[in-house]
């Protein structure tokens, strides 16, 4: 089984080639080859079976057509830029997140390889006014250019699946938490925030209200859902493609309380309320909890509880253990 | 008001411009203008105010930059391949439908001119399987490359709409019905040829089942739903741009009471039944009835019977006039 992963120098592309890497099989499918492709050269693990490491713009016209050539049988699809760059930034988003998708789905339909395809979508497809849970068969009607360009993706994977030139599976992604690393620009940012430089014994700024309830998976979950897109069987799927991945639903004030529950109070005391207005303006718009019951049907498993999302990071991130001070 | 019709040689295109010419304004706004564009040169309405007549391949590089050259205030665009034709010509449809689209309308953002974009969808952007009545908010989810490239289209125009590069509607219509002109090979062409053969003294087949229902709309209401779109105050529509546009949801025996009530029973005796069961599989598969709340909220009007519907192909298309025989 030859895999190729497109963002793999990403935060999920490299936690999930560490886990082809380490599994050393798909689906019970030997790997005989891992082709990586990022922006940057990604990370090259430690296998016996050849790698294929490729460093180009996505948005080149011949990154496609090179990747395809090395005749993947999946195609982990995780390429392109996010969603605040690709609102300040309008060529770059297209560019990359629709021509550069669309040109990889185009070199698949001309192979005639007819991989399994699963493509990494979001939650960010739906746009506002929300029922109180989104259920699977909401309309999405995008608020942003990321999320326009992620759903068009969509429709291409689901036409080409149609026609039978892949296999396709899109999966919205809900916000992963507890991401590593440094804060980023994203109004999202708090909610790993919140979690994860208490846990490094850092300050964290809460910009919303404690009683605003979102979904998250974890990075180990959202590997998880890829894993299973890129070996279930599809014949269950039929012709709606693009699936509501499960997550776990909490208020700030239950992440908070779970982070007291595993980490103790002095590390929760890192937490300090600084309400922004503008951070506030931009999360209320967005969805709070999701059905997801075709996902769960089909068999993609997310964490029950944030205390379990709180232990995958301490788990990958902190090799086992909470910091000093707790 | 200069005003720009692409698609202007075809059915929809040529009626929007006739009733373009005899109104001689758009919302009350004296047209200055007409910029008519399709693949064959489309005819020339007599007016007294320019028009430019252009026939190119929509598909061509250099079509769009040229029409909005003419700097157009209000953009009907209509061009696009038909869903059989986009079906058995994947590089086609995908050619017109989808790249001819999306470059009309950076042709439009690149301009600056910020126009009204009225844009012909269809109800076939969903997909089965449906509830009785469709909601407005029902998830598009497409089952042919036609409603695939025409969703994109969508999720384009309202983003760009978003962002202030126009002021875009879509429409997605219901099937056009009576169609004039001769049968072709779509699996909806019996829906019109049911009426418009017998009122020409022709026999017609019935493939379906007589208690089967569909939704209607006459050419007379779609110009309708275009001059509105055109011209309407766009601030209530909010941010989901793309509109179910309404109309006369009828079994087909209420299509053939119709036409007996209005010509006759000699007239509908010229329908024969025979079943086909390569049409029944298609059409089994088509949505029924649309609740389209939110166009008839905006103002758009269909015809209330399908009484009205042949009594609008009676006058467009036969003078007014019943057939001798009837």
């Amino acid at each position: 089984m030859r895999v190729l992963v497109t963002g793999a120098a990403g935060m999920i592309g490299r936690k999930l080639t560490a886990r082809l890497a380490v599994d050393g099989h798909l689906g019970g499918k030997a790997l005989t080859a891992l082709i990586l492709h990022d922006i940057v050269a990604p990370p090259r693990p430690d296998v016996a079976i050849p790698v294929i490491d490729l460093a180009s713009d996505f948005a080149d016209l011949a990154t496609a057509e090179e990747l395809i050539g090395h005749r993947p049988d999946v195609v982990f699809h995780l390429a392109g830029v996010v969603s605040g760059t690709a609102e300040a930034n309008f060529d770059l988003g297209y560019a990359v997140n629709l021509d550069g998708t669309r040109r990889l789905f185009d070199a698949i339909r001309l192979s005639g390889l007819h991989p399994r395809v699963v493509y990494a979508s979001t939650a960010a497809v739906f746009g506002g006014p929300f029922p109180d849970v989104v259920p699977d068969d909401f309309a999405p009607t995008p608020l942003s250019s990321y999320g326009s360009q992620k759903l068009i993706g969509e429709v291409i994977l689901s036409d080409y699946t149609r026609r039978g030139f892949m296999d396709g599976v899109g999966l919205r992604l809900p916000t992963i938490c507890v991401r590593p690393g440094k804060p980023n620009g994203a109004a999202s940012s708090f909610f790993s925030g919140i979690i994860r430089e208490p846990l490094n014994g850092q300050p964290a700024a809460l910009p919303v209200h404690r009683d605003w309830v979102h979904t998250h998976a974890s990075p180990r979950a959202a590997v998880g859902f890829f894993i299973h897109a890129g070996s279930m069987d599809t014949s269950p799927v039929g012709s709606r493609r693009n699936l509501v991945m499960p997550g776990t639903s909490v208020s700030v004030g239950e992440q908070i309380a779970s982070l007291t529950r595993i980490a103790g109070p002095r590390v929760a005391a890192l937490i300090h309320e600084a309400q922004d207005p503008a951070v506030w303006a931009i999360v209320k718009t967005w969805p709070q909890r999701f059905a997801a019951t075709r996902a769960r049907d089909l068999g993609f498993v997310a964490e029950t509880s944030f205390d379990e999302i709180i232990e995958a990071y301490i788990t990958e991130e902190l090799g086992g253990r909470l910091p000093e001070f707790a």
